[in-house]
């Protein structure tokens, strides 16, 4: 299969309906099981709704895309060994502690890549009602709304968003707090690179994430000029976990300077 | 002027229906100086702002209520130097950074205070359209639904709020990083204190707020039973600047001890 014989703007279409379609399901079933309140059943909830729109997903692809794969984070990643083709990488609910704990703050997370290379990126927060989407060479939108190129930077004008807990396992990023304007952390990676991409803020790190955290907001991040590599800044290979990095342009080349230098 | 005399659910009703129209204000404001990029410029959009929304409810009050007054960000605290009688504390955007670099995830805050006593609490998160609001001994609201009490929580299924830069100031919050489930920052106090008041988040920590940060945040949360105090543990004054701890009753037992053994 060649690009040219793939329609992207087809993909992105379906795919942004078939994911308004995942977060009726989710909040449907959020209702119906609001009574969750142990760690146990937070964890059967989260269980049940990832693999229930995992389904989904694989069901609608199957029928429409039957030459495509998906690799989600439910069961259908033990199958994929290579990005060769085209390959869907979804996250059901990228946040699941913001979904449990605060039935707010999570999203649905898709990454349409053909041979390791991204066409289509979708990250959606459900309860916001806010819909990032790129198509390869075309843009990233907000509901619709084409988003601005970023401009580089500076670290010093900069809101980084990490979950603090991370300070403690790498003592290099405290000199990225006390330069930075700023810090934050929603705890959940696609959004968090989604805001990268909008501007609400300038990078992301984390040093645990899958694929599927990181595919759908790493499309989207390129179609703005964003950079997005590995802690170190190393290529991500969207084949295993990892450290993470993703950034305004200016900032990403000050956080590595600082991150090696400290 | 004794509190059988005041109607507190018109002072709620009245406060809720000035906030919705300086909403409205602040997103006209917005959009029409939507080309800040410079520090400079985004101090100017703040300062203005935050001038014509306190003015804007300044007139209101002294029209409506003129026996109660004003201790607002820019400028009326300066005549304010006890809590006397009828006071009405108000932050006209509550997480400024996020105002000018995001143009999300602020606040309106109002603390109405009767000789330091909360009689009503408004928390309005202008972008995503959620009114939280309180009237003493009625109970706590998200846009009109009723909040839940707070049960008494632990810390290891805690998710806490504490911007990270403060870690390096106080080294005992590493302790909390450890036993907690989770960290977050959102980068607006009226807004973190209100997610405590709502379960999203079960703890939230700074070291250097103002009265009007805090003031309609925690009239709110003690209506769900939650606990607000300095980070010592100490009650608060609302009368000058200082650290502040709001959580979880149960939780907020747990941070005193874990702040006082580490």
């Amino acid at each position: 299969m060649i690009e040219s014989s793939i329609n992207m703007n087809e993909i992105k279409e379906i795919a942004e309906s078939w994911t308004y379609e995942a977060a009726a399901k989710i909040k449907r079933e959020m209702n119906e099981s609001y009574s969750v309140d142990t760690k146990a059943d937070e964890h059967d909830l989260v269980t049940e709704v990832d693999k229930s729109i995992e389904t989904f997903f694989a069901d609608k692809i199957a029928k429409q895309y039957p030459g495509h794969r998906l690799m989600g984070e439910e069961g259908s990643f033990k199958d994929i060994h290579d990005l060769n083709g085209v390959v869907w990488i979804l996250d059901p609910i990228d946040g699941t502690v913001n979904f449990v704990h605060q039935r707010t703050g999570f999203a649905i997370s898709i990454g349409v890549y053909q041979n390791g290379e991204p066409l289509v990126g979708i990250v959606y927060d459900v309860i916001q009602d806010e819909m990032f989407s790129s198509v390869k060479g075309q843009g990233a939108f907000l509901n619709g709304v084409r988003l601005a190129d970023l401009y580089e930077s500076r670290l010093d004008r900069s809101l980084i968003s990490f979950n603090s807990g991370w300070v403690l396992q790498d003592r290099r990023l405290e000199a990225l707090i006390e330069q930075a304007r700023g810090m934050r952390s929603y705890g959940a990676a696609a959004l968090e690179i989604a805001y990268v991409a909008c501007g609400r803020l300038d990078a992301y790190i984390s040093f645990n994430l899958a694929p599927w955290d990181i595919a759908g907001g790493c499309a989207i991040l390129r179609e703005v000029g964003g950079v997005a590599s590995d802690y170190e800044g190393k290529e991500l290979s969207f084949m295993g976990k990892g450290t993470f990095l993703a950034a305004n342009p200016g900032v990403y080349k000050e956080i590595l300077h600082t991150v090696h230098t400290s």
